[in-house]
């Protein structure tokens, strides 16, 4: 198994040493807009608990961070007036990973729009804050 | 929310009312093949408890369901000697959902291999058996 390296963006941002659009935070998890989102409301969930990924986190964890996504899914469903939402959760490079603390990408869906593909460019800071503040208002009508 | 229903292929593989490739079972979770692989080592982790998907379903089987998906992860790894997994839930049509029951796709991914797309035909059930059976040798050496 690999070892974690608390040097990556979401440990930074967890230590308050990166700004990010934050959506959500309780005792175990927190949650963010993506910032290079494959479709509108494109956000994520992580553990504060450092893990890697899948394969080194405890599942109590795991557990907090899904019960996060739920809440997520159901917010974004209701803020964006989406028809469905895809999860996705990446481990190591071939599958996927790119940030080496496990995440949970959550993404609003409509139909007949596909997926963007991650092209690794930032979405603007003002459509990005935009989002989150219905994400947000969303969380706090539920 | 919509409701959920029991006609669904997973409620009857659950039910006894059709085969399946079963790979591990526990008194919330059940693991099984994927009979349209995306790749090699596809496969499937369902809650026994009815839940359509994210949106419904209860946090303490979902949780549990997610602790099975760590131990199949990882158990492809070892049994496909694979470099990563790509972990998906769907919900709902435009979420890529197709089954009616919450379940979570586990991936074996592969340096330089992409994911085949859905096509909706079947692997041969001699290839899914000897992949099931690779993945059972590894959850049970684990």
């Amino acid at each position: 198994m690999m070892a974690y390296d608390d040097s990556n963006v979401f440990a930074k941002i967890l230590r308050g040493e990166l700004p990010s659009h934050k959506l959500y935070e309780d005792a175990d998890t927190f949650a963010l807009m993506d910032i290079m989102p494959r479709g509108d409301g494109h956000c994520l969930v992580i553990p504060k608990k450092a893990s890697r990924n899948i394969f080194d986190v405890e599942p109590d964890s795991l557990a907090a961070v899904m019960r996060t996504v739920q809440k997520l899914s159901r917010a974004v469903m209701k803020a964006f007036s989406a028809d469905g939402v895809t999860v996705q959760q990446f481990n190591e490079t071939a599958g996927g990973q790119v940030v080496f603390h496990l995440h949970v990408h959550i993404l609003p869906r409509f139909e007949g729009v596909a997926l963007k593909p991650h092209t690794g460019s930032m979405e603007k800071p003002e459509i990005l804050a935009a989002n989150a503040e219905k994400i947000r208002a969303a969380l706090a009508d539920s």
